[in-house]
């Protein structure tokens, strides 16, 4: 990569960021599309793309379908210029992965692990995952140019530490960013929902949407936001933290891991569901149940889905029971927030239709008519990769974002200044 | 105005809408600054305030302070070059303006109108206040260029008109835009409560806060969204709308305006209060409000407060109890939208100082507690001009909108196209 070509500086930036961003998140491009994409003229888009193949991050392509005229030459982004190391952590399980400047993703392990081990374990262990996945790449092009994690508990985005999550002892202000510094490379932490839902809007089915709420129903219970296109993560990035809203009264009883009554996931989260489940079959309410109980010694909500599959009439009451709670808080927050599609993933939706039919039932019944009138509402349909394709794309879009771009453009590599970079606000 | 500088195009209108936003909003400023603010060089800064002078947007102003070379030459945004036409619609009253481009009001009539004698009357009547409020400032300089219209129901923001909104009867998809066409200027039509968030983050608490919520509790109930400094309208302009997310179950019994049962403002808004009031009175519980319903044949909110502030039991157990009803609300929305500040308005919040108190205690012990470890709680500073304020923010934000300033910039005034200004988005 070249090391002579100046930094970009006042309306040249602009110009630089508006091409790059164009054809990085469509992969390639043409001259003329760019200056219609972007309302530059030819002239300067032109200059542009010269400045931005100068810098290595894009490169000239075969000659696209002529319109007339002399064909124009494809301009593909140089997704191979950099690497990235990603982790999704899970309450048991983690998946780290090495992926591209497109956010593909080139090597991808899962092990289980549990959460609640503590930060020092853990993240030697994603430390050792990180060097098993750069060990196989190592014949690849491109030097690593940033890491991306994400954490099952409410994330202060500025900082990169975890706030009080409720399901992480130990990890309280724990200075996951610092812990990774050897790798001289910038860092972005995360709460996990949030890079769902940004691997939804990148790559799944939320791609060019504006306005989406992602709703992650499993142990727990989240969301993220995304607002023109963008992912909104609050005053102290933990925006989306829905499952500490309370649905019920303190007379019911339920206590939340959180230390409050009635909070969302406590009621119909997948956790709640696996022990309201081993109640009815210790209370001989459902044979199925029981019978499943006895086999496994334990249930979870995979297991209620099941029965309900099944015909089991406790079990399917209690995935609606689940779902009207869940349709409930969400039909608020459609009327609060208005999207324009709202996707709902994790482990415990992907666990049968019963759920989603009744979550949609609830918002349609009662959130505004205006805010369902186009509304769509949709299941996730990535796999287990979103949480590591949302990881990439959360790292590229702060390595892309004009105040950064400036940091280390002109440098080739944004290992240059690997601290500047991350905090550039 | 001249009419001979040429149309901006491409990277040269990003900055000029740098330097225009920032004046425009600052008032004034002074081309080092504009350097600053911009990221723009101090070279490009010169010619953009030259460009924007030649259009009439900018004027130069006296000497600023030196800081040691030759002092800076101030530059003022011409506030006068146009005047905007507003009105805030409210259930029972109107407030029609004058505003300049800077957003200060310069004739204001308010007036009594009760919302459900339907469009064609109030529209007529607030047609008639427009023209009274020209002929009183028909001496001023600066043509008509924008008209900005709240109304108190949820609005379709893309077309301007009214959607199912429950207290206005047969304004239902009424074309408010279209009837003001005579005018020949661009118009905006908003919800009240998005208005007067705009109205508070312009001129009043929220001035400089990028993630705030407004709620307004008044005899409805309505919230307006600010993300990232700009008002979120949602997919279909109707965002903010929980004066009908659901509280309570059916089993209460309270029927909401809406049609829907146990709905936060059929329980907590203003005119539940006054009815809950009146049934105290007839019940014999309340001596004082007994003697208010004698007097006045019906109560309202603000007779509630006044009894709660002589000490009344009733009114004081009413008042706790709306503001746990719509404190548990806010706080599903805090830990959802996680804002930075949340500003409490409308008539029955200026009543008194228990409900903004229950208010704040529900959300501070039911939300995340890193969504409520910076959070503002603050009641609304600004008085009845709020909406009109806010009125005048939003047709200027969007006639200085950068797709929009091309349109008209080069013609001199946005009347040049007033139908494909409002239009482009």
């Amino acid at each position: 990569m070249s090391k002579s070509v100046p930094l970009p500086a006042e309306e040249r930036l602009h110009g630089l960021v508006s091409v790059l961003d164009f054809v990085r998140t469509h992969g390639s491009s043409t001259r003329p599309k760019l200056a219609r994409a972007t309302g530059l003229s030819r002239a300067v888009v032109t200059q542009r793309v010269g400045e931005l193949v100068d810098y290595g991050l894009l490169e000239e392509g075969e000659l696209g379908p002529s319109t007339g005229g002399r064909a124009p030459r494809t301009v593909h982004f140089r997704a191979d210029a950099g690497q990235l190391l990603v982790a999704d952590l899970g309450a048991t399980s983690v998946d780290v992965a090495v992926a591209d400047l497109a956010g593909s993703i080139l090597v991808h392990i899962q092990e289980p692990c549990d959460i609640a081990s503590g930060p020092e374990i853990i993240l030697a262990h994603i430390d050792e995952l990180f060097q098993q996945c750069l060990a196989s790449v190592e014949d690849q092009p491109g030097e690593l140019w940033g890491i991306g994690i994400g954490l099952p508990g409410p994330v202060e985005f500025e900082s990169g530490r975890p706030i009080a999550p409720p399901i992480m002892p130990g990890w309280d202000r724990y200075p996951v960013r610092e812990r990774f510094a050897d790798y001289e490379v910038p860092i972005w932490v995360d709460n996990d929902v949030n890079i769902m839902a940004l691997g939804e809007l990148r790559a799944g089915i939320a791609r060019g949407w504006d306005n989406v709420i992602f709703v992650k129903i499993g142990t727990g219970i989240g969301a993220g936001i995304i607002v023109k296109g963008k992912l909104h993560r609050g005053a102290k990035g933990c925006a989306g933290d829905i499952g500490h809203i309370q649905v019920s009264e303190g007379d019911t009883g339920v206590v939340c891991r959180c230390g409050n009554i009635g909070c969302l996931e406590a009621v119909a989260g997948g956790a709640a569901m696996g022990r309201d489940a081993e109640a009815l079959a210790l209370e001989g309410r459902s044979e199925f149940l029981a019978a499943l109980l006895e086999e496994k010694g334990s249930l979870e909500a995979a297991d209620v889905a099941r029965a309900a599959t099944h015909g089991d009439a406790a079990s399917v009451e209690l995935i609606t029971a689940a779902g009207r709670v869940v349709g409930l808080v969400l039909a608020g927050i459609v009327s609060f927030f208005n999207p324009s599609l709202t996707v709902i993933g994790g482990g415990v939706a992907g666990a049968g239709d019963l759920l989603l039919a009744t979550i949609r039932e609830s918002v349609y019944r009662r959130s505004l008519p205006l805010a369902t009138r186009d509304l769509v509402l949709q299941r996730s349909t990535l796999g287990e990769l979103v949480g590591v394709i949302g990881a990439a794309a959360m790292v590229t879009d702060e390595l892309f974002a004009p105040n950064r771009l400036v940091h280390w453009l002109a440098a080739g590599a944004p290992s240059s200044d690997a601290h500047a970079i991350a905090a550039a606000d």
